[in-house]
């Protein structure tokens, strides 16, 4: 293997107080870190490791499951192991819910997903009348009953965010928006033909691990967090008139954000 | 127990495909998302949860390391096993950086502290010359050399983010950005006495597992992800004039951003 032949990792440190695993899981880290190992690159085999530090293939396979504890490598059944790819779509918060956007009839997800060379689609789209948890509710300024518009995103094929609008009854009821399809400029567009001017928007954004439903909603490897964004929209009178809560596979999303100093 | 005996937790399906383990972790998991077990509070013993659901002790093992690992809950040695309190700091992006707040020379850091209730502290500050990594040195417009300045900040003495900011040798020599303490207001009020009046930061949010290294510094438990944030400064010039590159402890924060709809 090349990348052995020529030093890109080295020997061990029989001096260290280190186990011998987690030595071989540091230089493969430091080697992606360094983008020796690129994105998308097969790693050296169990079996070369094995040579090349004169280990078990026990202590090279929990080498290997530490970098995929943390989400560096995943591995592919009967093929080897790689270096995951960064995160490829960068949603550029200040611009997506522009105005100019909304009268394109362009969605955000679309415009982000062609910048990053993906093909875009929304599944799994469910609209219903429910009663709203606790929080939601609280930020909606407790309606008795939401409209819940759910959908899952995917990029060429892969699951990539799970969503969930809800908007007060009396806002969304008999209107374009508790159709599945709510036309061009989404519900955004709809809400402001409806009278209410959108002002601005709150967005919250936490990182956790995700539960095992995330994990099969999302087919998230081993080792890889989801961020958790909830979106409120505000029209001119104050009134929150849209939550949005959102769960990201972090591998695949860099938020990006503007914000003026003065 | 009050919890067990009161129903909080209910029977196993003996009709399930759902291994027993992934059951209680489900059914505990639940009466966490529903308030059921606060955060904070103590969940019932492994002898308790044994005897309510009639399993073994590693069967209640295995289903609480499910909820450890997902980040739900934390062992503490000896005492038992608690519910994680959520992400105590709400990071008000659009406000702390604001020009008023730089005249009253409080850091955000603390200000935010403050309004969770926290003790606010930074430790391990150093300040030195050195050559940049690719990304940053990008970023920067490729200065041969910056000055980078590392700090770790602690909430009531837990340690929660570390920040190393960047900036361009040729602005931040021999001035007080330099020094350990760069004066009232921080280095952006000293750029802007440079001249360089600040026009606005662009954020980058990715999450993703910690490295040894970050869980050794941040002090994480297993089930723990960390928030990077890169921040950009930019001056009305244009120039990039610091770059922030932040990691952040996910279960310590909430960023919280405004966007204007229009």
């Amino acid at each position: 293997m090349a990348a052995l032949s020529s030093g890109v990792l080295g020997a061990l440190d029989p001096t260290s107080d280190r186990a011998v695993f987690r030595q071989i899981a540091d230089q493969v880290r430091e080697a992606i870190d360094k983008g020796r190992f690129k994105e998308g690159a097969k790693l050296p085999s169990e079996a070369e490791l094995v040579e090349h530090f004169g280990v078990s293939r026990m202590t090279v396979r929990n080498a290997l499951s530490i970098l995929q504890s943390e989400g560096l490598v995943s591995s592919e059944h009967g093929k080897g192991v790689f270096v995951r790819p960064r995160p490829p779509v960068r949603r550029l918060a200040s611009d997506r819910f522009a105005r100019r956007h909304r009268d394109q009839g362009k969605s955000a997800f679309t415009v982000e997903a062609e910048a990053a060379g993906s093909k875009p689609e929304v599944d799994s789209l469910e609209v219903r009348e429910e009663k709203p948890a606790p929080d939601i509710s609280a930020r909606l300024g407790s309606p008795r009953k939401v409209l819940a518009r759910r959908r899952r995103y995917l990029l060429d094929g892969r699951p990539v965010e799970f969503a969930v609008s809800y908007l007060p009854l009396d806002l969304a009821r008999g209107t374009q928006i508790a159709e599945p399809n709510p036309g061009p400029g989404g519900i955004y567009a709809r809400l402001e033909e409806l009278g209410h001017r959108l002002d601005h928007f709150d967005e919250e954004v936490r990182a956790r691990m995700p539960s095992p439903a995330e994990v099969k909603m999302l087919r998230l490897s081993s080792g890889v967090p989801v961020i958790s964004l909830i979106r409120t929209a505000y029209d001119t009178e104050g009134r929150a008139v849209e939550v949005c809560d959102t769960v990201m596979a972090a591998d695949a999303y860099v938020l990006a954000y503007q914000l003026p100093a003065n």
